[in-house]
């Protein structure tokens, strides 16, 4: 790797020359100039950025911290990399496995300025621990976190929840079914909410009174089929709070003889790639444009130039899994 | 944010004391260590890595790099961040949308010194042009590159692809239609040498001779099917180069009415989690331990400590898209 001496030695200048040459800062003659570059350019030298970087304090990284990197969120992630570089930003991803320490670890890179910002995806720690970190680059996320010091690209589970529960009951399900993530997520009290408000307002006794939580895993969702082979009044309809959830749901109904849609129906959530390829009913919300927004708050934050945040809104996307 | 300055003055210590302190070179009395370390929590310091990495000249980062970030992307970066985070590595994503200059981009940062290793996925560049990189730091792929500079975790398709037209053949399929991707792959090249050697072996007229290529998008799987719709004789399987374009056949000749399996088999490859939801069969080679070989083949090159390489091998898993 050539040196700054190197190239000073082959263009006949001072080192300092070469260094105002390359940093362009401070006088330099057109004539050394044009040494120093072809100097350049014939040792193939390319300025340590880690120098430039401690000089200028910032990285031009941002992160994106999950705690699994699934479907979901690459659908969020291909536009968010994708606005990043338009900006003149990389992007580093950090999969937590839900392990403390190691989200720590991704958000200490704030402190340590190898990071300029980061979106949070799924969390592993209290926001109050992580909020702290806000001292040191700004931290956006997609939850309904209740921190000034945390800005969200969220929108409410609540109205995607009472779409795909109106749409449920207009084309004749009385049994309906609501499945969840981690009952500490914001947005499952939403849709729990949701739920309740639905039957409330209907005047219609909910279908089951337990909620079904932490559905995602192979186990979890076999767990759900067994019950709902078992139940002698099956629920006509399945909603859910993710398409992958429910792709799972679909084929495991299936597999044992459940009758997708006439039987139990499922509708989705987040319409991703694969309930298309599954011809799945779901809610859509423009799940790739939370992922460009995520991008744009944080380049916000960071005063770089950013375009404005696009508005998301929920849309039933009608196909097979539902009559 | 606080400077080793700040620290020397709560300390009581000079400011080279802290700087050994920190970089751990040089004596430091206990006494002295413990004021550092103090004034270090109470001021809430964090060294600048950068100026550390400018000191070793290792970032602990490595890239990966892919014309696109689909869910055959996903199912090898998932171990790899893994495995490099017990390395001690983070992981940083470039996604090229196959241009050329902005792959350039990402190998320019090996000069740069803020990545230590590449994995290249899906190039944009030609071979010459990405060798030359590996003057800078290890580069690792997946696909059959005649380059002693690029190491490969390759596994040949020939053999897998050959296992999907005997299994074809044995449940009776007599009219095997095979797909592609780019015609330019090495994975295509030994794809078309599988399905050319199958026929001679078998004594056996090819369906079609006009090979179907970059078979992937939407629209390119509607020209498929539009295709396959107005033959008198259609294919009675459908052999692919990936899960993700198999599950789009699937999806899209049930929606033009054509059975599945009954009508048209389809054996999909690569194993991933679709071809589960989808109860597709599929061709298994262990994609994740191919996506950790890469890692560790990485790590051997960087000098660092590694594990041996995984073996990788070619298994039929027989689901409901084959009668």
């Amino acid at each position: 790797m050539p040196t700054i001496q190197d190239i000073a030695k082959l263009a006949g200048v001072s080192a300092a020359t070469v260094s105002r040459a390359i940093n362009s800062s401070g006088y330099v003659s057109a004539a050394a100039r044009e040494k120093v570059n072809e100097a350049i350019k014939e040792l193939n030298y390319a300025p340590n950025k880690n120098a430039q970087y401690l000089r200028t304090g910032a990285t031009k990284n941002l992160g994106i911290v999950s705690t699994q990197f699934n479907e979901t969120v690459l659908s969020r992630i291909n536009p968010f990399i994708d606005e990043a570089y338009s900006a003149g930003y990389t992007t580093t991803l950090f999969i937590t496995n839900g392990e403390k320490k190691r989200e720590r670890e991704a958000f200490d890179l704030l402190k340590s300025k190898q990071l300029d910002g980061i979106f949070l995806i799924y969390r592993a720690n209290d926001w109050h621990t992580l909020e702290s970190y806000a001292d040191y680059g700004p931290i956006v996320t997609l939850h309904n976190v209740a921190s000034r010091r945390i800005p969200s690209v969220f929108i409410d589970h609540y109205k995607g929840m009472r779409l795909a529960l109106e749409y449920a009951w207009d084309i004749g399900c009385r049994r309906l079914l609501n499945v969840y993530g981690t009952p500490e997520g914001l947005n499952t009290q939403r849709r729990l909410d949701a739920y309740r408000d639905f039957h409330l307002e209907k005047g219609h006794s909910p279908y089951s009174s337990e909620p079904f939580f932490h559905i995602g895993s192979d186990e979890s969702i076999d767990r759900l089929i067994q019950w709902i082979a078992s139940q002698k009044e099956k629920p006509d309809v399945i909603t859910t709070h993710s398409d992958t959830a429910a792709a799972l749901i679909v084929s495991r109904l299936r597999r044992s003889d459940i009758d997708v849609p006439n039987t139990t129906a499922v509708i989705g959530f987040d319409n991703l790639p694969i309930s298309d390829m599954m011809n799945m009913t779901t809610v859509d919300y423009g799940i790739e444009d939370q992922g460009r927004n995520a991008c744009r708050l944080l380049l916000h934050h960071l005063k770089d130039e950013s375009k404005p945040l696009i508005p998301l809104s929920f849309k039933l996307i009608k196909r097979g899994t539902t009559k």
